[in-house]
């Protein structure tokens, strides 16, 4: 039990539940196109009845990146909230499946709240429309923190989606210290601009205080800044944070290390589906060379 | 309630988990490749347990045919057992989608067994290799049967692997009578040549008796008439039933209407993978013109 890992996650527990439909699907059921949505159980109930028939995948975005770590040969561990029914236990089979520790937490199966889903309506231009309740996995509290597995971590990994509620916000910290205490250090990926406006001064002050390396995104950075000057957001950044890794989509990336910006193009390649290219980046990014 | 349906079906109602693996997995886990095993409990545990992440998709022989149907623009119905637990309520939601009349019926979410599901391990080669835990779909019994759904089918189509217990048989019975009584015709699909080897009897017993259209494909239909050559099959299959369709994969289908047979040449395409192709069939020759 003293073996090392390199990267622990915590975050959403989710199973997608993906299916093809037309944009006028999304209009007449008031989808917003190619965005996450937070949605409660009763439109979840209604917004699965009219979807057409789907395939199920276990996802979640913290879960991806640590699925894609051990996939990249890292030894990782993810904490994500279940509960014991049939979705969760194919969350933690699949998880697992990939080399993953995982040891839920699991909700007992009498539990009010459900598995988390994501409802993901794919349009003809491959474009993404997701749909997610949250269920059981936001509530995760410092409770359910795996203290022992965190002191193993060379880094932690923290999901932005999770940090939504004051037991995550006190979660994150419990895991935080454990990790810490093991040597550790502290990875935050911003996730999502929405998430970033309702919790600002926690995110600054998270990363001002906690975090070694951040991950965002040009819409994030801005968000978190509250400027629309890529250049001030990453002057602001690169004297908050050790290290920080900006990806621009089809401008690539720059990583900025106190005074030292790196600018990484990107390949050119053929984008079937961008989906998920943030979560493997980071991934990429933390993995032992 | 009075509109007539074009086919209404009956048969396992199951939720496929779907993995890629190599070879050697299936050796060192004693999967017959290419064929379809049933399993039971303890080892669809073990199994699933060893297997890759995997996506989960509804299916279900009979269903996938009057999934097609329906798919064809046909009025259908579906009659199979799930449990009402989450992978229930997803086979419940799938097949709905596609337009199918799906009422259940639906075991009480604490029944001992689960919703049926198949392990499906796909090889580099694309062959899969199925191996199914049937849990609650063997249930259905002649009380299950929604008699006023199917007086109002053109057709009644029957899966062959659902014959495996009395109850079932029992639950055929009563279908047959209702559909009958509507004025429709039966329709029975062999499945598997292992299944007509367990009740080869009573299989050529409800042919003779209660089927008006026949599909084999050459394996079932020489394993049926319990010979090697094909047309001693074709000759006693012509005798017993009022039409068969008779798929011979590469070869096209022959179609025997008393003394009429005719010949279907196969389509020249590139198969990527044959999955499903008999129970598309099947949908395809029942729609209406």
């Amino acid at each position: 039990m003293t073996e090392r890992l390199d990267i622990v996650g915590i975050g959403n527990a989710i199973v997608d539940v993906i299916a093809p439909v037309n944009d006028g699907f999304l209009a007449e059921n008031g989808v917003a196109k190619g965005v996450m949505t937070l949605i409660d159980r009763a439109r979840a109930t209604e917004l699965y009845a009219a979807m057409p028939a789907a395939r199920e995948i276990s996802g979640g975005s913290g879960a991806n990146t640590i699925a894609g770590a051990a996939a990249l040969n890292c030894r990782t561990g993810f904490i994500g909230k279940v509960r014991d029914d049939q979705l969760g236990r194919i969350f933690a089979h699949d998880i697992r499946a990939g080399g993953v520790t995982y040891a839920g937490p699991f909700a007992p199966e009498d539990a009010d709240e459900e598995t988390a889903r994501s409802l993901i309506l794919v349009s003809p231009d491959g474009e993404r429309s997701m749909n997610t309740y949250l269920g059981i996995s936001t509530a995760l509290h410092a409770g359910d923190i795996d203290e022992a597995l965190l002191e193993r971590a060379d880094w932690l990994y923290l999901e932005g989606y999770l940090f939504d509620t004051p037991e995550a916000k006190e979660a994150y910290a419990r895991a935080i210290a454990a990790v810490r205490r093991g040597g550790g250090k502290v990875a935050l990926t911003c996730s999502d601009p929405f998430c970033i406006d309702r919790h600002r001064a926690d995110f600054r002050r998270l990363i001002a205080d906690e975090v070694d390396l951040l991950f965002a995104n040009r819409d994030e950075a801005l968000s978190l800044i509250e400027t629309d000057s890529l250049e001030i957001a990453l002057g602001m950044l690169s004297r908050e944070v050790a290290i920080a890794a900006v990806t621009l989509s089809g401008d690539g990336a720059v990583i900025l290390r106190g005074k030292t910006r790196t600018e990484v193009p990107a390949q050119a390649v053929d984008v079937v589906d961008s989906t998920g290219a943030g979560d493997l980046f980071a991934a990429g990014f933390m993995a032992p060379g």
